[in-house]
């Protein structure tokens, strides 16, 4: 089965709104093995509406619409219904009925606005409003739209999803047959580019019904391999064949088969191995401890973090050696070694994080560009040896970008010296 | 102008990805004095794309679409406008050299997605992308479209936002004529609804060509006054007597006048005062400090930054009583004010500020439930002596909405304390 997503709303046109309630409709009815074939949003005007639902209906089986159902003024959607269907507003006394019992207390000066919400376009199922007042609807659209189904439901999120949930969902599941699987590859340390090249291979000879997307985010790529079909095995095993092959291609970039964020993986390979961590930090200031703390739980690995901005409080406080500073300067690889020690011991932590680099936009030097860092990763071996371990990474980007990909490049050398078991 | 939004991507039909892009868009042309009628969202697919772009031609003189440019091959974009134009795809050396110099550590590899990633539209005023690889797009569409205008750019935020901005904007502005002024009003500490109450009265009197438009934000709630017509000086009153009325109803909570982030307002107001800050996190896990190093020059007044997750830390490093923690809590003000007051000592600073709190899912009480922050600000005045303030401040949210909450609420303490200027 075929949908498409209908938001009403001169919020979604102006910005004021971002459309989350057009995402939430599009995973549920894709769980539910219903294909969404366009978005769109439009105006709270009763042509652009009308318009706007013969086109839809004019494609797709199905049509889910939101917005413009509340008993204000500025609702238009359940008029420009009727216009379209040829159909006229009828009251709904059980509607009624159960908004007064709800409202009581103000109903008095409810009373007009519940009466007009309580009426709903003749020949449609209504949909109770389990959390606020406005009615949804449930209609077959008649002969002359192939009796197409069209769902109405109001724009206020918690109550549109309530009625998807309870009442839509499970009337669309049994129409339609189909199902839908998606896999998310986590990627960090490759580019869009070069993460082409390797799997460049499986995209061309991926099975019928199978689709790879790339979903760049800031930090890193992200894989998402979505399969569907008829039948629940063969879809199942497409998409894992699929996502296995692209976990080999890409191996040793690939950080989780799941949705889930690099500072994650970092914590449960800390959970499982009993090991804790802290982090000193220059140029991202702060940032890979907020991130390893953004984790739920991550009071149980997490130690310490030291933002050391200036040389005398990496010397100060992680006793960093001038010598190594006059020598060096801060922007070093001997520096974040020093800075990795220091936090390690400072701390009592198994593993030390450290980062000094040039976030921009100023700072930067011929021979440390702006987007330089240099990263360090101190570990405290069963034998209470100290090893420690450095490198260079280099980017661009303005400076918030430019601490993001550090951040992500020091999270990236503790997952890698975890094990990087997915 | 009237424009359509086209936005490309599977993504956003499986509801991996809330279409944020499309309300940036709305937000920039609304403000541009360009009404945008209707936000369009199909698939990465060669058909659904031309289709979809033909359809919003035929009913808008300016259409804008994102996604589906990268270099990989889920990308069917310029194909479809090629196709849907009769054009041809053209090797544009210009982006070709600018990517190949930027990446030819790996050059090898990626070679070929570079030259494929440099094939732009014939006929195309090229965008450069200054953030990522895709180059972006305007195009006239030639008589059969009567014209009009399209305009392609990648589906990442960041690149598509830029090009929109340094790029695009501009020659937009330029067509519809006119003049557009803008200004924008940052808040913290108040709610939209409660914000809305406070400025009511000034909506419902705003001079005509002048809108007010709410841009919540999860930290805070901005608002952006925009004005056009064609006399640039009443076009400028207009927006100062309507910003100035803004201003005062929402004094206390309007921290900027422009468009500029908390911490870059707490940095300036550092610098102007020749004062330093640091800070010591608990709840905030180095996102307070990480936002103030968002800063480009805050290493000229922040000064360290402790990151002191259990109990342990916040005695040992910064001088937490034991007693204190034991009598009170570590989420509480008396361990705030001692962790602030430790942290100015410790670090030197002129101002502290420090965070304990509960950023969920776990952790919450009935008396401290999930959400709560207990805020220490400590201060070291002209004669040496230390004054400490403390408060606690609650929000609901999932953890990192909390701890950026958190975080909003600890700088704007220090705004609050270094003198409320805009």
């Amino acid at each position: 089965m075929r949908a498409e997503v209908v938001s009403i709303g001169d919020e979604l046109l102006t910005g004021q709104k971002v459309n989350t309630n057009a995402a939430f409709l599009c995973s549920e009815l894709g769980a539910a093995g219903v294909a969404v074939e366009r978005v769109v949003a439009c105006g709270d005007d009763e042509d652009a509406i009308s318009g706007q639902l013969a086109e839809s209906l004019g494609r797709s089986e199905l049509v889910l619409a939101t917005g413009g159902l509340g008993p204000t003024r500025d609702d238009r959607t359940k008029r420009a219904v009727c216009r379209l269907l040829g159909r006229e507003l009828v009251f709904d006394r059980d509607v009624y009925e159960a908004t007064v019992s709800r409202y009581s207390d103000r109903a008095a000066s409810a009373a007009s606005n519940l009466r007009h919400n309580a009426m709903v376009v003749e020949g449609s199922v209504v949909i109770a409003n389990a959390v606020g007042l406005a009615p949804g609807m449930m209609l077959d659209c008649g002969k002359t739209f192939g009796n197409r189904q069209l769902v109405l439901m109001p724009g206020v999120p918690a109550e549109m999803e309530e009625m998807m949930r309870r009442s839509v969902l499970p009337v669309i599941a049994e129409r339609s047959g189909g199902v839908i699987v998606h896999t998310h590859i986590r990627t960090t340390g490759i580019g869009e580019t070069s993460l082409a090249g390797l799997v460049g291979d499986i995209e061309d000879r991926l099975p019928g019904g199978t689709t790879l997307a790339y979903l760049p985010h800031e930090a890193g790529v992200h894989l998402r391999i979505s399969s569907s079909g008829d039948d629940r095995g063969a879809v199942e095993r497409d998409n894992r064949v699929v996502a296995e092959a692209v976990r080999t291609a890409a191996a040793g970039y690939v950080y989780a088969m799941r949705d889930v964020p690099l500072e994650a993986v970092v914590g449960e390979l800390l959970l499982s191995q009993e090991l804790t961590i802290s982090a000193a930090e220059s140029c991202t200031g702060g940032l890979v401890s907020s991130r390893l703390t953004d984790v739920a739980g991550s009071s149980g690995y997490f130690r310490q973090g030291y933002v050391v901005y200036s040389n005398e409080s990496k010397a100060g406080i992680l006793g960093v050696e001038p010598e190594t500073l006059a020598a060096h300067g801060a922007v070093s690889e001997a520096v974040a070694a020093e800075m990795a020690e220091g936090c390690l011991e400072k701390s009592g932590a198994d593993i030390a994080l450290s980062t000094t680099g040039v976030a921009g936009p100023g700072g930067g030097s011929a021979t440390k560009p702006v987007g330089t860092v240099c990263l360090g990763l101190a570990r405290r071996g069963e034998d209470g040896e100290v090893s420690v371990r450095t490198s260079t990474f280099r980017t661009r980007g303005s400076r918030r970008r430019n601490k993001l990909r550090f951040s992500e490049a020091a999270l990236a050398i503790a997952w890698r010296e975890l094990g990087t078991k997915e």
